[in-house]
């Protein structure tokens, strides 16, 4: 990966976006913002008239004689690749780009698809770091991509004047441009999404006949692990499908450190087993640390505070404010649950230089700081 | 499980807590909060002076003639079992709990090492929910245990009175005390936090060689998964030897599912693949949803708002104060990451029938509301 460069420019349109559930409308939103002309075009006619009420673009309609700058793709990953080949035919002025989460296989999806090789010049795949859990045009915002990484994956064939096209999509919607092979790209979203994705669902899964007073006692561990369990099946198997082999190695690994530790749970008292116990939970440990924190620093850089609120309107407000009065950041928060209580914890994350300060002058205040 | 009794009775004490880490140390600062008088000792002298520097109790010291009404064994699975054996035999007036995280294999110690049967009478196990990353004395606090669970596991020999006496423990640390039976408890743990540690820990120790560059493209997702990772692992090979055997046959389950995931990955175009990748998912989704919220909320019974926040000072307390003046309770709250740029996202969740007047207010009011 190598920085994306910011040579400044912009689009100037029009753009034309196929697919609008929420990313497409998204993008169609930002756009218009910036005051570029959209056009929308999607398969569910009742999709695209949502996308076109909520001011993300106007109707593609009769495409005779339109001449769009960029064309993105922003269909699911299963019809990405039949749709970018399209549209390079459709558009010969226009560079095409997609956004579906995996790339290698779009790509060689777009190169098996072109009616001429010399299109692949214009097309160039992208994927804006920026999914949620809920879909569609109602859910779409032109700040959904604001600050959020956007990975450009060029082609052995994509001209030079097409990335900069696609990157300067990514900067014109707010978001911060990167630049990785397919190749890289699909290792990577194998190891940071969609294995986290498939483990959290694996997770889950067991809960199914849980008793209901059983789950009570859950705390924010398992709150934790399984919240991403929660994600859209039919888009998450054509995601799945598409880096089946690289996720799959993964998987192999993660086979082999289960059966390790089943061997080691099967005969806990047997030579050896803690110690396998210990490597595991410390390999877990060194991995955890090396992931980067807000804004990209160091993990590990800020110190946590928690502080007791009680769960009345404005409470956490004024904590807030209380903080911002003694002139520290808050870099980071969360409420922690209390079931069964009308209490909470919220831990508030500093910079570990002033957090012992924070800590005695919001004892001093009255609040209680819990650790 | 039965909901425990309020019988409102308190402990009058003198209580001795032996083992002085983060949780006894907590519960000595807690009793000592109450005007309960409180005895402390640990094997470690330098553990011990903390908690008694920080007010959580006196040290022990010549224990003759001492007479204990309740002895809280707060030490790690391992030793639990013979530390209350003991503190059975030496005070034979006083109940004994220990508070380890799991309660089979601590109460079959215990059977084990009594010197006289008719003292199990005296002995009740129990699990308070309230485990954090951060460990020893120095961490603790006379809070820890305000509202969450405590989970009372009396054995077939504990006496009412005894059961009564650890009710009066809990309640008087403001814990919520639920009962259990040892074997229910320990099949709960083993699915609620058992299980998602070593997944989160098999997530996270697949980090160790990918490259800074990709780790800064982790989204939310990955941290949520790879939280706990960061756990204790001296701690953890205790608890996972001492419910290996519930734990295992989860865990077999996993494998069984993890197979037949490799299984479709292996081979994506093959008949019922993707059927079988969807029932995964689908599967992860239904027990995702039946995880309680906030104070045992029924599942998914806050909607969600996203707000764009810069990150100066001030800002979240700004929001939260005008949320506050809307008149719309907080019930939770999250920020998102950013990486690479000063502005973040608070997520905020609010009973559903306020989302849509509230998401119109804040916009009234100059904020970006993003969803």
């Amino acid at each position: 990966m190598e920085p994306a460069r910011d040579n400044g420019t912009h689009l100037a349109g029009p753009v034309l976006v196929i697919g609008t559930g929420l990313l497409g409308a998204s993008i169609g939103l930002g756009l218009r913002a910036r005051g570029v002309e959209v056009a929308l075009s999607d398969i569910s006619p009742s999709t695209q008239a949502v996308a076109v009420d909520i001011g993300a673009g106007r109707p593609l309609g009769d495409a005779s004689g339109f001449a769009p700058e960029l064309v993105v793709v922003a269909a699911p990953p299963d019809v990405a690749a039949v749709l970018a080949a399209s549209a390079l035919a459709d558009y010969p002025g226009a560079v095409v780009v997609d956004i579906a989460s995996v790339k290698s296989a779009v790509l060689q999806g777009v190169e098996a698809a072109v009616s001429e090789p010399v299109f692949l010049e214009r097309y160039v795949g992208t994927h804006p770091m920026a999914g949620r859990e809920r879909s569609g045009p109602v859910a779409a915002t032109a700040e959904l991509f604001t600050g959020m990484p956007w990975v450009l994956c060029p082609g052995p064939t994509s001209s030079p004047a097409a990335v900069r096209c696609a990157e300067a999509l990514a900067v014109d919607l707010g978001a911060v441009p990167a630049r990785m092979s397919p190749e890289e790209h699909d290792e990577t979203v194998a190891l940071i999404s969609h294995l986290p994705q498939v483990l959290s669902s694996l997770v889950a899964s067991r809960l199914a006949d849980t008793p209901a007073h059983s789950l009570a006692l859950a705390g924010n561990g398992l709150r934790d692990v399984t919240r991403i369990a929660a994600s859209d099946p039919r888009l998450w198997v054509q995601i799945l499908s598409a880096n089946a082999e690289k996720l799959v190695r993964i998987l192999y690994g993660v086979r082999e450190d289960l059966n390790r530790l089943i061997g080691t749970l099967e005969n806990p008292v047997a030579a050896g087993a803690r110690l396998d116990m210990a490597q595991l939970m410390a390999e877990g440990n060194a991995g955890q640390a090396r992931i980067p924190g807000k804004h990209g620093t160091p993990p590990g850089s800020f110190a946590r505070l928690t502080v007791l609120v009680e769960d009345v309107p404005g409470q956490i407000a004024r904590l807030l404010t209380e903080i911002g009065d003694i002139g520290v950041n808050v870099e980071d928060l969360r409420l922690e649950h209390s079931p069964g209580r009308q209490v909470g914890m919220a831990e508030v994350w500093v910079v570990p230089g002033r957090r012992n300060e924070l800590a005695e002058s919001l004892t001093g205040r009255g609040w209680k700081v819990v650790q």
